[in-house]
């Protein structure tokens, strides 16, 4: 097919979990004859702060046609909804250069709508990952109203698939093609940390801040973002999960929150645990590129905190994952994750539990690794008619 | 109630259509002893070209506590998406001045999404007319997305609260009220049209121009907006309309389109029209008072084009009505409804016919005349969580 | 020299008015061996209401590089406010993309002003025609705020190349080269207006709408805008300037005004006095082409208002023009203005005074026609540093 | 005077640099029997990465009207031409909201632009410290624009105020009242520090991180910002500073750098310095109350960097100060400073020949102390006229 001819196809990547989400797409489609992939890199993505992903996405050898800024600082209610007016006004710039023929949104962040509407009020097909899944915060109501713009949905699993058809979107254009994060985990599994691990430089986080981590010995892996429909609510959640973590006598690796309301409570909590404790034994980072994240998980003694990688990744590679508070409600999990309240005792608990019970048997519930490949191979088919309708 | 101890109810009006849609709520809720109606005024209401409804709201004693310039004049889909963008950003200046306790947002336009988005990335309770119901254009997606955000609902019939449940809302918030535009006509039925109805001065449309009405032979009246997901069409779409209108021989009140992405194509279409035909019949308003256009549609011989006046309206007053195109394409409809495409013969056609049929019986479908009280009875009562889930 | 190499001149056309002192350069530029002309459209050059100078552009075989929609409609000055801050957003992606060498920005407008604050943020050599110029309105304060960020100016007027020096600015800098409005009056001057003129069609305005003109009768030329800086006086001084005319009993073809804050004052003064009079002798226009306009001009009896050509153009051609109000205070002029308050009275008897005194001899006040080739040649070659400093 | 006779007078501060200067005008605007204040709290004022200078603001007893988010994060040429647009629409619509009879804007930052733009496209008197001033970076360019567009000037110095004079501004409404940054020094001059200053919380900045400083021993401070016209090279120059810095042998109390564009350079050389650098003597504060860094300043062995500090307060405090590159070129001066290009060799004898020649005698060049007063007396009269001009 003459590179005119191909269809463009374009991704938008707007933070670090985006990237380990949706790499192999990027892959899939910039290898598909008959596709060309139009990378637009925005939001924290771009952001030291938040683990500079851009450069991640670069040193694997995708080269952004867009770099987006839309992140209005503040990190609450308001410059969130309004970072997501800019997001929209600054795509909409970006589909008038690029014309795509698709624009692929992943998941259920700001920048996820305000690449769905900015599409959709310019009559381009949109096309969304993670479609049907359920969680709390707003990522629940954003995550089913992008559904709605939605023209082709590919949905993780079974489950988010038959909801999809129950919110009323066609079954001709819903693919169950399992998640594209679980693609980079085959061929991490089994695989053990390299001993260098904590001194090697890691993309976007370098090697890290704190206490030294034996790579031999256990450790944790924590995760935790604010919740925006409990704003106001993150420093005391932290401050939990910080006193549970240390009091567990425990190596962690924990990693600072995403840019969402409530992200500087969060890391209030954080740097005044490091100033103020001596002799922790955690240490921060910003970023790790998603092989070396996976990699870092698969050998971690449990994973903690509300990220969806606790229920997501971990799920495939079998890790133990105290999932915390609110934030994951509702979401599909398998027999790897137990859940605790933001109450240290009871997190402590739960920690203790998981790390004695050890590795779970591996769950293809979100997929088993060919997501990327076949959401390309729709992607280079699929033509949906712009107007859309309710199936009842 | 304490002044201060009310709830603080903001409703956002952001077009003349809106307006006819939401006054009896604005009404019910300024007078509810333990409510603060808190009213925004936004986007083409505060424009001239629209019919400057805020002159009409003013004149009807609502004070607005915002004013919100948010349209990026362009009127394509480029511009309609930053208008969202930018009305988001304004809109979250707004409700951080304001800090309602709820926020009513009206049907399914841009800026109604844009209300969506600013109050519930800020945590706001959100209410929500119109949902469940099925049309065309971009708005059938808004729709569906903006009641993935909202918390309480007001759907206008009981098949749009089916389709609410369907979509996953909780039946404990759904409130089937009937649509307020409904409200409005109980006591403009059976009045006949002044004698100076034309001669008279309406506020936000003057006494239009083109040619001259005479109110008591038949008329017609004609309303056609783009539509967004045919963008590039239009001016064929109005030009098919106008041939069969002026083919007709009737006189017609017509009114200019709505801001949507596509509106200066049938502008266009209208001014060529009324530039190169001698004698032509029309007489062209940009907008009238809602009672007055109530009775203005209430004694027509037939409303013809795409507008849901047509359907909802319409229905209540037995008028019969021709729906041309696809913008209403689902939405439930009375006896008075014929479709045709955009047809000059079809259209013709589908005028003679309804013209000859005459008035057609009253049809409560979209509201027994209570909507207003029974909304504002809820928004005084009501508390949902501000976590949503699915029911499923 | 190769493509690659030429230096890449971004100019920003964002208005009728803008487009009519840049064309010559526009050609200049696209010409010239070493230079790449960059166009970008914006503001009301894009509008319909505005006389949609883009497409006149277009006409003329210039192709837009970038379509920049920044007006945010209102017309007051709160909108004008925040479009310049629209404005400032996309014309930093437009310059993010393009990369020019330079950008050559305008005048004195809003865009003027965003357009040079985006690129002096960016750290792009910026040049700047008409600086020095003295005039009322808020344009006479953005005017030398635009002098105080650009590096390359091409001032008019000697008197203006000498308003910079004192300025501060850099005289290895100053390029007194003239307007290049004038450019295109040496070949219109002497031609008589063709006897189809007001029939035929002009790209931008059509064929006007109002009354019929005779061309081969003496008439008046019509333009006059808001005073920014007398916001809310706009209807009262338009109604003088309606009365004068109307009263001198001659032809008149009349502009709409530009977009500025009050432009909608000046616009309901037009369309009330329109409805409401019978028999009147004006014909209304939103644009023409520059050389249309230009021999419209050269062939009026009188040009009326606060237009800038009044005493650019008029000028050199030699037209009696009356001057009203404040908005060109200050402004140089040749001997063909007389200045009037706004008082129909005096308007009137300045028309009367002029219209009987006919032409006056040229002046080369404000170019001799040759600017559009010495600018390019300017900006071929000029290297001023990025950082700037005052002389004093 | 009744409260609502009293005069507007609405004060943006949007950074910690700017409330310094203009603190001792918050507390006489207060004061004022015929003066209103209205605070605006905008930009990196609100931000912790910039040392939140509003909590500061607050614990000193003013309580903002507004706080306005407009960072665009990014800290790149282009993401600061957008935080400017951003901040005009917002101002905008505080001013609208405010409706204030004068805005006083400090110094010649971007916020300082924007806020400049939005009060003069609303008509609103403008007010304008640091006029007249001449520095290097984009600062010089925004400064003289701002002028342009001010209507009150309170420039700091004799020659300031000659070269607003030069500039056309009419002297009638320049006003040479000093600085009032300076207004804070009399009483901080002669102080020691305290024993505990380091072990202290300070507002904003903590007890800051890195080594331990020794109160008693002499210490440097150093600050020093990106060059916006040479973006691209502060990380190299940040480098010179800090091998020279630390080649001195003496402690540091080091500030990260303001807002700017190439912000992220100078924190990525801190950064990689401070992770890779045993043993190192250098302390880090994102920033302190006005009060507690004087002090801090008053008793330093040498301030070095780029900051106006080291020229400003520096000055009347007699500190020795070692100006490095082009941020202050052409900014006025005491005995007090040297410069020292971006050479470590060069920095490092410049700090060396400061220290050995300890305090300078204090110079009223900047103001002697009682700015703020006067400056208020000047905003209850003074009502120049809205239009201005040039007065040549």
């Amino acid at each position: 097919m003459t590179p005119s001819a191909r269809r463009k196809i374009c991704i938008v990547v707007a933070s670090r979990a985006n990237y380990a989400r949706i790499k192999s797409v990027l892959k899939a489609v910039k290898a598909h004859p008959n596709l060309q992939l139009q990378l637009i890199v925005s939001a924290s993505a771009l952001l030291y702060r938040f683990g500079s992903a851009v450069d991640v996405i670069r040193a694997d050898g995708f080269e952004p046609d867009e770099i987006l800024h839309i992140i209005l600082e503040g990190e609450n209610p308001t410059t969130m909804a309004k970072s997501t007016g800019i997001a929209i006004m600054e795509m909409a710039t970006a589909f008038a250069n690029l014309r795509p023929d698709v624009v692929l949104t992943v998941a259920d962040r700001f920048e996820t709508l305000a690449t769905a509407v900015a599409a959709s009020y310019m009559n381009i097909t949109l096309a969304h990952t993670q479609g049907g899944e359920v969680t709390g915060s707003i990522d629940e109501s954003v995550r089913h109203a992008v559904t709605k713009f939605s023209h082709i949905h590919f949905p993780a699993t079974d489950q988010s698939a038959e909801r999809l058809i129950k919110l009323g979107e066609n079954p001709d254009y819903i693919f169950r093609t399992g998640c594209p994060a679980i693609d980079l985990l085959p061929e991490i599994k089994g695989k053990p940390l390299p001993k260098q691990f904590f001194d090697d430089w890691h993309i976007g986080g370098g090697s890290g801040a704190g206490a030294t981590i034996d790579p031999v010995k256990p450790y944790l892996v924590v995760m935790q973002h604010p919740v925006t429909t409990e704003y106001g609510s993150g420093l005391d959640q932290i401050n939990e999960t910080l006193k549970a973590v240390h009091g567990s006598g425990m190596q962690a690796v924990w990693f600072w929150p995403n840019v969402d309301a409530g992200s500087e409570d969060i890391s209030k909590g954080l740097r005044v645990f490091r100033e103020n404790t001596a002799n922790h034994h955690i240490r921060f980072f910003r970023n790790m590129p998603p092989e070396e994240f996976a990699l870092l998980l698969a050998n971690c003694a449990c994973m903690v905190g509300n990220s969806s990688a606790g229920l997501r990744e971990a799920a495939f590679l079998g890790v133990p994952s105290v999932n915390i508070g609110n934030r994951q409600n509702g979401r599909e999990r398998g027999d790897n994750v137990v859940d605790a309240d933001h109450d240290r005792d009871q997190i402590l608990a739960c920690i203790r539990r998981q790390v004695d019970h050890g590795r779970y048997a591996s769950s293809h519930l979100f997929g088993d690794g060919h997501a990327g490949a076949r959401i390309a191979d729709v992607l280079a088919e699929c033509t949906p008619p712009i107007q859309k309708w309710l199936t009842y």
